[in-house]
């Protein structure tokens, strides 16, 4: 319950990452994490993807989706500043966990099994930044967004 | 709806940011933010904080809070490595909107009346990086958190 009736309202809303190349980086988080595009809004000189798991029951419509994409949690935004992905110069972005430019660390999915969740990134090809089978932590496991960006997979059920 | 049946447990569960001093922190997410301290996990040279808006109904007790932690949406997590916020050399954290480490761009807090959440942000002295007068994009603020973050705050009911 909200302590105070001025931030009743407030949601933590939504991530904001750049990406290289939306090709790529649309595959990856429709393809291999299962989230839905909920909203894209184009300009001129960049444009920016909405993502989210769907936990509704089937009824929305991709209308009531778009719509919802800034009153629920739960949201990740892709920056693409257009021409990056054909830059041959372009440096890359950094994921935060390297030095100089660290701050940001990661982003997080919940899944129910983690096993089977990682059995099924092994299968797409994804890059593991750390395996459960890696380290003491053998209850958690890293993966690599296309930039690089670590992404945590955790299980629901995890007590740290 | 999930599209797929391996995937229908995942959620964008939380977002980790690393923190200077905890201190300042806490007391800028709980109190300015009015998000709650939901679980701290205390380890030999680091500390995680788990933050959340709480939108229950208030039957659920701190034990339960805490459980939810990983299987719930829109979790902060701020790490602190414990001696940042005495060390003198410490050189602060890159927001990941500068150069270099610029990739990571900030999170953002949906809210109900964009004015009022303003105004109240600016009688608690918080650092603006954008005011909705600001620019041309007058829907939307951009305030700062003690390690100088970006968060923007934007109106649920906002359409881009």
């Amino acid at each position: 319950m909200p302590r105070s009736a001025e931030t009743a309202g407030f949601k933590f809303n939504h991530t904001m990452l750049r990406v290289r190349d939306p090709v790529k980086s649309l595959k990856f988080y429709t393809e291999v994490l299962d989230m839905e595009l909920v909203k894209t809004s184009k300009f001129d000189s960049f444009t920016l993807y909405f993502l989210a798991f769907d936990h509704s029951d089937g009824s929305l419509t991709a209308e009531e989706k778009a719509e919802r994409v800034l009153s629920r949690e739960g949201i990740l935004e892709l920056t693409h500043n257009h021409g990056t992905e054909s830059d041959a110069n372009f440096q890359g972005y950094a994921s935060g966990n390297t030095e100089p430019g660290k701050g940001f660390g990661h982003i997080a999915i919940s899944v129910d099994n983690l096993e089977a969740a990682c059995e099924r990134f092994e299968t797409l090809g994804v890059q593991f930044k750390k395996r459960p089978s890696d380290g003491k932590m053998r209850n958690i496991a890293f993966i690599l967004d296309p930039d690089g960006y670590w992404i945590e997979v955790v299980p629901s059920g995890f007590r740290t």
